[in-house]
């Protein structure tokens, strides 16, 4: 495959709609109290790029695997990112009305049934991973491991811990540290699960990881600098937020000119680091590109 | 072993003793951020009387298997009911001061760090459950499969929104529903998955599940009973705040004596079921008798 042959645009618009209709699928239990089932339902099916579960999908592709066989990881893996999306938005958290251009959970469930429902969807991501039996048992367990790891105090919830006590001056590698944590963890295990479903070897594995960091890297910089720069409408949640709750961005640390240079560098180096796939990386290429255009 | 040679007490300190050593060192990660740590060790230390690991545990051994294989799933099934509870507390929900006779963990840390630290055990413990490398590897997926459906929007967490809609009048029957899954699906995942770890037959693990849906419905009636009848220093939480909150209990349906009657029926209705174990049955009979025993 090589880069005039692979369309980007196509592919995004086919895996999503496998990805929806899996998720929409795995929502749909009649015995859910309803109330539960529609504030999940809400949450998840109100769009979004599916930049994680389309991740998973890519990586486990390129290695020659049948996305069917990923279905549920990519599920569990966007279950995991709407639930800290969730809990993210409520009052006692970052208090915020709008997520994806609409109302956000708990200003349309209240706080109680966003709070449920965040936790409803992390433990059906668990519940998820367990429907793979067409994957090795060594392989399901290792999915459940590297997703358990991403979500809790070793990774993004420890990075949202971080991001409320980011009030004030926060330096370099302390905001790194808390991207690495808050979007890095997920975005990284995402990528991980795709490899580890694909059968890779552990130099792959590695390759594709290192990926995913700079790629959830330069995601969280030109985030910051979309946050400054677009209206609410563009971003489709409220914008500027940052800045009026005094957390630290790229931008106060480089001024945007400078956030954009670094999210550039960073996706030079996730694209380095998959060298020894040669032409197959081609759609992981064209999706780190596409991170940085968001800016346009 | 017949009941004259079983001294529970003491099996209840021993094991009180494994698991919270046990849950103490999976709480102990130097890399995590330390008020995230602190607020999971706050919780999950303060106490409580370890019914769920307890019970994994004594199922695990009555079938003739080494506790200690079964420690890490013990220590889950404890950060599941302690993420709960964190989170039922929390003003957005039961609104409730105290826990288990200290503050509650919102009162102490804040809502954030609530919220977070409950996401943050429910996630760590996914990851226990994958630490059983010697537990054969179909086993270790079903003790996940187990307790994910226990845990979110099949069990638990369901059970939970129920409640959050439980004011005014409620049938026997929703009531039942509403804590078969509130307070039962962990009970009985608890003794499911002790039962897995022992290798026990599918007669013997419905049996089990049997008894311990039967002794969870029984704690829930003592618990309503003892909610209307003590001081708060007996309890070591906020008591009558059911009645307070209007919501429906058993002693509203049944009256004191009546309830505690029902609960008399299910706990014979628990050890009937363990027939199949004979002899072996002794401590799970003694579990049981205790916990109508609460009552006095």
């Amino acid at each position: 495959m090589n880069s005039t042959c692979y369309q980007f645009e196509l592919d995004l618009k086919h895996k999503k709609e496998r990805i929806e209709s899996h998720l929409k699928m795995r929502l749909e239990y009649a015995d859910w109290p309803p109330q539960l089932r529609a504030a999940m339902q809400y949450s998840v099916l109100a769009g979004g790029k599916r930049l994680r579960p389309f991740l998973l999908l890519s990586v486990c592709e390129i290695l020659g695997t049948d996305i069917a066989c990923a279905l549920d990881a990519a599920c569990a893996v966007e279950f995991i990112h709407t639930f800290s999306l969730i809990h993210d938005d409520l009052p006692a958290l970052d208090n915020d009305d709008y997520r994806r251009g609409v109302p956000t959970n708990h200003r349309v469930f209240g706080d109680a049934l966003a709070i449920l429902s965040g936790d409803a969807l992390l433990a059906e991501a668990f519940v998820c991973l367990t429907y793979q039996s067409q994957l090795p048992l060594t392989v399901q367990l290792e999915l459940v491991r590297v997703l358990a790891l991403a979500t809790g105090a070793h990774g993004m919830t420890a990075g949202q811990v971080l991001d409320i006590a980011n009030i004030g001056t926060c330096s370099e590698s302390q905001l790194l540290r808390l991207h690495q944590l808050k979007t890095g963890a997920l975005i990284e295990a995402a990528a991980h699960m795709g490899a580890l479903i694909g059968g890779a070897s552990p130099s792959l594995v590695n390759a594709v990881r290192v990926y995913a960091q700079q790629l959830g890297l330069a995601f969280q910089i030109v985030d910051d600098v979309l946050d400054v720069e677009s209206t609410q409408e563009e971003m489709g949640k409220t914008a500027g937020r940052d800045k009026l709750k005094g957390k630290t961005t790229y931008v106060d640390l480089f001024g945007v000119q400078g956030a954009h240079r670094q999210a550039e560098q960073c996706i030079k180096q996730a694209c380095e680091s998959l060298s020894l796939l040669g032409d197959r990386a081609v759609p992981l290429l064209v999706l780190a590109q596409s991170v940085l255009d968001r800016r346009r």
